[in-house]
């Protein structure tokens, strides 16, 4: 069940970094959403590897087909199977990974847990996968769009290594995010943190960082009581991705040293709705959405794939030396910006379908 | 589906602060595991409200009662239902939260939500909700101890406010954390953080803080690739309980500013085994246990109960002043610290089970 | 996961025959549906041991208690959980089962997968097990009647033994039936049909037969493309029942003996919608509701229980001769009628929840 | 939630008649099972239209590609794409359906449901859908082979029309069954059952009949007590077929007319293992396999597509005369044969997952 997300729109990714493809299927999709392979395509070139100097040289095109459940410009209800060819796929450079392990990659993990892995390229815990992911949520970003007006979600690079940027999360446009190939806000962080990866890629080494994400125009009511909290569905959403390794919402870690009397949102009748005068709690309280901005940020370790002779172990359980060569990717968190808007899409879709579906009276 | 947890080992919990009593239905528990009504009290007696002039003077037996699935005192294999009936309800405290929403409960996005709530006590949203979900990783934690040589976990307080503890995860003891009545293994900031609770509780305020959690014994290849891994399942696990707003796994947060040559865990062969020289990984690798240490943070916010006036709305949608009275607790953390290992070792005993499932060959 | 179902209108069953007692948690019920334990009770003691003569004397009250999730008389939206205690247990009388597997019983096959049975009374293959899905399916029938004008269903018997009643599923009355213990509409056979029933009491021997029902006012479009189609989903209901053997819908059986110019049912417009002039497709096409009445007939193989001697083998392997003491029921028709109706009930409420969930728009 | 079957081994399909392709994602499969698209192909070349003159002449050559999951001739654990091409549409014979809906046939109902419907050849309705269950059970069928030694299934025309065969489901084989197009493996019945649907064709009608299925080899112990019962998941695989209107096991509804002391199957030990002298069980007791042959049969009716004019309406709701054109299979049954066994093998390479995952220790 590992490839299977969602409860009411639900998506089946699938593919490897070498192989025939990767894809996805969407199976719970609501009819009569208008939607096309170019609002897909737009989404998949946000994440392409060779976009910019400062991501990974692969040469993908990473074009879309639509192979279901779309009929005259429009959702069916049916499943939506959506596919991309690998291309440019180069099994020979990888050749080392089948005897040894790469320190903090998966490979001893999948060997571990299979007994087989596909050494090529990551096999199935490659960056690649997310591919599934994002033309998933391109459609569930139309559903978004098209049944909640108002919606809209912005996601940036926040900080890269110590370099950390002032963003006000309550104004911050996709144009903004998009204008930066760092995809960071502000103009003079960003310049530093592109000096940082030119830097990294020249060393062989890699950097990580917090990408910061706000949801806006969500209604109040969505998420669950107990266990598919909002911030409990977000949190593995966004824990899933690659290189994940830690997530906050609202005043998160900071909140800690707060006491209840500075950190409680105070609640005020506002423009004929319920607001809170602050927004500690990120739009979230109980586990429900309460109609303010949601806002989260996920923290990503350093790369691991770095252009250095590394010590491990091989599969006879021998001492190796390692020296990664291959195509690298010394910072992924520009390219990881749409993934953590689609991840965060996928959630706030499958809760407004099943908030929809236990509230219909 | 807001209250059914796990894959394989499932539970579904029941119950609200004021009515008939919680509980939890267990499906999917191996059988022939040797459980008792006393094993499940131990756990219960750690969470239970009244325990220490620290915690909220709630009074509750916490007697559970096994009705079903468990015969000559090992389980069935079929539904092990565990019922608590409540006891010392006082839903007349509670009148005023019938009209006006309390900052930062989720009085408001249930009434947004359902159209209805049980204001009694928070209802559904109380922390007694998560009597059901030690009972049942009770009854998990048999199944580990039974199946899994060397399984062990360990959660404790790590940080109140501003008050940090060093503690050594690799060899804190259960003993170390119970012998604390705020659960922190590290005695003098234990005392200070004693002190600042009660002086909370004198001016009715709050504060919020950190539990970290260690399992160790996890054999290598528990977690999926892509959406259920490792980190993924216990974030949402975690994420899902009351007032947790944000976790990290190994170097987590503080890892974003390392580099990739820094932060990367070298593999060597050790006693047998394939074992990683550093732990920034936090005993996970492509969302799949590599054999480490398991080690987690989770942030809690200062509780939102205070016993203050505060500017909130009532159900009119007017500006009111809500001065909360009833039983407080200025802390959580410390009755936190069996629910955190409570989630972990749910999550865990289903990918034991989802893991063997899979790769039973 | 063998004590779960539905998907949104979710119900987990759990209870043995002897134990603390049987009951359900509901998850996913709507908000603000009136719901009281009288609604409850109705049904269960539709399907109540010692209800008649023709049944099986146990002694139970089967007295409900709604446990969590309804308030001030309507459903929270919460889990629902509803508790029958166990009163009348007699371990005892079945302590021959404790070593030797009754024929055509699950004793066998339980002990075979789980390596542990609870040998008395059938443990959770007794038909006690079943006061789950009636009280749950109570509160289901209560969502229906609630939000779909026009919801009715009727189950009956059809058929005990050779014994066949003539019934027109388009006018059949609750009432007609429930005036006939053995809940045959047609006065006559019914007659016949307790006079056999009893004969086969005296004989210490058993009878199956075939419960028909139809399901009315359940709007075009409930239903789901390829897997969860009606059919499927009312047919893994049914044939989750004790003694279950068969399902038909429509012409069921005997529609393969017809051609298809014979079978086709021809659309018309009529009262302001489309309909159908006959019914052979049994108000489904395509596994999704066409507004037409929904007709099912079950197939109950005779009670397994007998009280004659019978061939069988050990724990030990040993060939033993086992004489059947204690209760029996001759003929279980009359008690599964409510238990049919209570399944048929879970699978369409579930549908309109999901319906309603993906297309809202 | 339509498109996805299964609780560990899970297939999502997905596709239309006419469109890109048709497919189907497995997740969850055991790896390092062997397994080729030769093995796939062999199994898709049985469904084929176009294999015989007694079926559909429509041309497609079905040729199937495995996009992922599998490395080197070996099941990776990951998931398993697989994709068929469509080829041989012909929107344009569909024209009038677009106006039209088809005496029970799907189009009323999927627009009842959706709102929208692709017209062309059925859309997800058509019988195309069912290559991706065929394609996943080849390699569910190959899981079982691998770790079930004598594990066993064939599935045979029993009855088309009011022509009956009687075949001793204890000894037929694939061979026998593979030898005939109509796959009835008793030769003369065979011989009269293609001169009718010969017959059919040129008369423009259709005929139905009953499929017999046996499964040999399982072991004790597969199946759920209560809901997800053997019988259950059985019967809601195969009812969720296209034309399947009924599903009986072991003696089914011929069993409702027997007496319990005549239906009782007596256990026996025989070759070191706990049998049963008849088999009226059909294999399953208490929802479990009892180790012996499990029998069931499934009834569908006519095919809808019949070539002489019907009275309908249009989607405007006025009455029209529909002349069906275009490509006609005036009997589905032998080429459902290879469809009912792939819906057999999915159910129990499931369970027999399920099993092993709770029953472990």
């Amino acid at each position: 069940m590992s490839s299977l997300f969602g409860v009411l729109f639900r998506v089946m990714t699938w593919g490897e970094s070498h192989g025939g493809g990767v894809g996805v299927v969407i199976d719970g999709c609501p009819p009569r959403i208008v939607v096309s392979e170019q609002d897909i395509q737009v989404e998949l070139d946000r994440r392409r590897p060779g976009q910019s100097e400062i991501v990974t040289p692969r040469k993908e095109a990473d074009k879309c087909e639509i192979l279901s459940g779309v009929f005259e410009g429009k959702t069916l209800g049916t499943p939506i199977s959506i596919m991309v060819r690998n291309q440019d796929a180069r099994p020979e450079a990888y050749r080392e990974m089948e005897a040894a392990y790469r320190p903090s990659h998966a490979d001893f993990t999948y060997q571990a847990k299979f007994g087989i892995r596909n050494w090529q390229g990551g096999g199935r815990a490659s960056a690649r996968e997310t591919i599934g992911r994002v033309a998933s949520a391109a459609v569930a970003r139309k559903v978004l769009a098209q049944t909640i007006p108002g919606f809209d979600i912005v996601a940036y690079v926040r900080q890269i290594h110590t370099l950390e940027a002032e963003i006000d999360s309550r104004t911050v446009t996709l144009q903004e995010v998009e204008s930066s190939i760092v995809r960071c806000p502000h103009a003079e962080t960003a310049t530093k943190m592109i000096e940082l990866i030119q830097t990294m890629r020249k060393e062989g080494n890699s950097v990580g960082g917090i990408i910061e994400c706000v949801i806006r125009g969500v209604p109040p009511g969505l998420g669950e009581p107990v266990f598919d909290k909002l911030e409990a569905d977000l949190g593995k959403a966004l824990l899933s991705l690659p290189a994940a390794k830690g997530i906050e919402f609202g005043s998160g870690f900071a909140g800690t040293r707060m006491t209840g009397a500075e950190h409680n949102d105070p609640y005020e009748f506002q423009g004929g709705r319920v607001r809170t005068k602050s927004n500690y709690s990120g739009g979230i309280q109980g586990g429900i959405s309460n109609g303010e901005d949601i806002v989260l940020r996920v923290a990503f370790k350093p790369t691991a794939t770095i252009l250095r002779p590394q010590t491990t172990v091989n599969v006879a359980g021998e001492s190796v030396e390692l020296a990664a060569r291959g195509r690298h990717d010394p910072c992924v968190l520009p390219r990881a910006v749409p993934i953590v808007e689609a991840m965060a899409i996928l959630v706030v879709c499958d809760h407004w379908l099943r908030h929809r579906a236990q509230n219909f009276l």
